[in-house]
């Protein structure tokens, strides 16, 4: 039972947190911080919060769990601002899409006390963002990953953890290092593939042509090019060098099979398609969870 | 009112054509002819089709209008087998991706009689074939796109229209050119993005833990990489240089992209972002309709 619980950032991700621990009466007062008072206004009618907070630094004076669900350029700041009211027993965790650029700011912000700071990132980003968009029920069979720190202590990282776990989570652990890895690879350089289709089509001179014969294929490519810009320039930016290894692999990827599309080698086009689609097949099918 | 109406490929995009005009008593007779006595027994049990033809001769000999509705690939023997058995006044349609090569195939196999043939692609394609995912209302509402010949008579291009659009399908007319070009840009390009992602991906040594935490985002990037290896092995083909064009452009903004990763570029990143979403958001919007 957590008698305070504190919400940097009450947008899907935080907000979603919140009414979840709320429901099950797992918390039991619900302070939100932002910098948008209009959005957490809408917090407060819809329930997620219980009370705007006046600033970090009171808010935090007597959290119990603090959560950081911020972009994850905003971090650094966060945790500076965090250092000097945090108190000894409170713990400090994070719904950040990055782990090992928001640990790094965790100990430059917050020295020794990083040991009270348990990192985690909860997969169930959408393009939709703001209190407005939090929901019930978000995390059910969601993948939820923590990064835990050598300083931590084992019982915070399970506490963080069963709330995860009561928010109907599925709980993970790896390290940071292999977290960006994983995650430039499935999740950010989808993202950038999507906004440059979408910026180069749109930057076309005839784009209202393209766009008036485009169907359900491009809108589905594209679905993830409606995410929030800003967010997305912050983790493009923390996860940037697994995300250039990425890149160049999808570079040398699309040259390849421009290669085969120059000779006209219609054998091999059909085997990459093939084997596409039945990796596709296996990964949907839950093959790759066993 | 078409008395005997030819599918050549009752799958998908054949079957619906074939069950719309059933229902709406434009059409009296329908004969199926496909590779697959499998998937023709399932078309006839369904009622796509009244017939399962012999052989496309036999069948061709008394049909009002015929719909080639194979993989672009496969045209140029159905061009050929059609000539010799084509009656005088039948019409022949299709419903390929591509139409120039599509064009390039009729006039070669149909000589004189290519004025019977009126080039058509119908944009609603999906992942699913076959003639058990054909049904009624596909096309309500997506774009149908002729690009007929100058050799067509004006009342066969009418006559093929008016069938699509009582369909319910939203008619355009355009040069063939102008179509491979959009549709390298706004299908074939995404598609080719979707395959190659998901096989780089896949490809991976420990591609397993890569699928077990991708989430939505993925799912739906890579939707189309789901689509029928073979027949986009013929559309990749048949558009190969529009698409090879486009494939120039996409690796060009990615490493415009990566350029900008790389130096830290946030506010140029942001930029792009916000252009994409913005383009995304006008067009489902449907600014580009007007």
């Amino acid at each position: 039972m957590i008698k305070h619980l504190v919400i940097v950032g009450v947008g899907l991700i935080g907000g979603s947190f919140a009414l979840d621990l709320k429901r099950q009466g797992l918390v039991e007062r619900v302070t939100g911080i932002g910098r948008s008072r209009a959005n957490l206004e809408t917090a407060l009618q819809l329930g997620v919060i219980d009370v705007i907070g006046r600033n970090l630094a009171s808010a935090a004076a007597n959290a119990d769990l603090i959560m950081l669900a911020v972009p994850v350029g905003a971090m650094p700041a966060v945790f500076t601002e965090l250092a000097p009211v945090l108190p000894p027993n409170c713990i400090v965790t994070d719904a950040g899409s990055t782990k090992q650029d928001v640990i790094a700011a965790a100990r430059a912000g917050l020295g020794e006390r990083v040991a009270q700071f348990v990192p985690g990132h909860p997969i169930a980003g959408a393009e939709t963002n703001g209190a407005a968009a939090a929901r019930i029920g978000l995390y059910v069979d969601k993948p939820l990953i923590l990064t835990p720190l050598p300083e931590n202590r084992a019982a915070d990282v399970r506490l963080v953890e069963s709330l995860w776990g009561a928010c109907g989570a599925r709980l993970a652990r790896m390290e940071a290092l292999l977290h960006d890895q994983v995650f430039a690879a499935v999740s950010h350089l989808p993202h950038l593939l999507a906004f440059a289709l979408m910026d180069e089509l749109a930057s076309r001179p005839h784009a209202e042509i393209y766009f008036r014969y485009a169907g359900a294929g491009l809108r589905d490519a594209t679905r993830i090019a409606g995410s929030h810009p800003e967010m997305w320039r912050d983790i493009t930016l923390a996860n940037r060098e697994p995300l250039l290894d990425e890149l160049d692999a999808m570079v040398e990827k699309l040259k390849s099979v421009r290669e085969l599309v120059a000779t006209r080698d219609g054998a091999a086009l059909e085997e990459v398609f093939a084997r596409a689609r039945q990796a596709r097949e296996s990964w949907l099918q839950g093959k790759f969870n066993e």
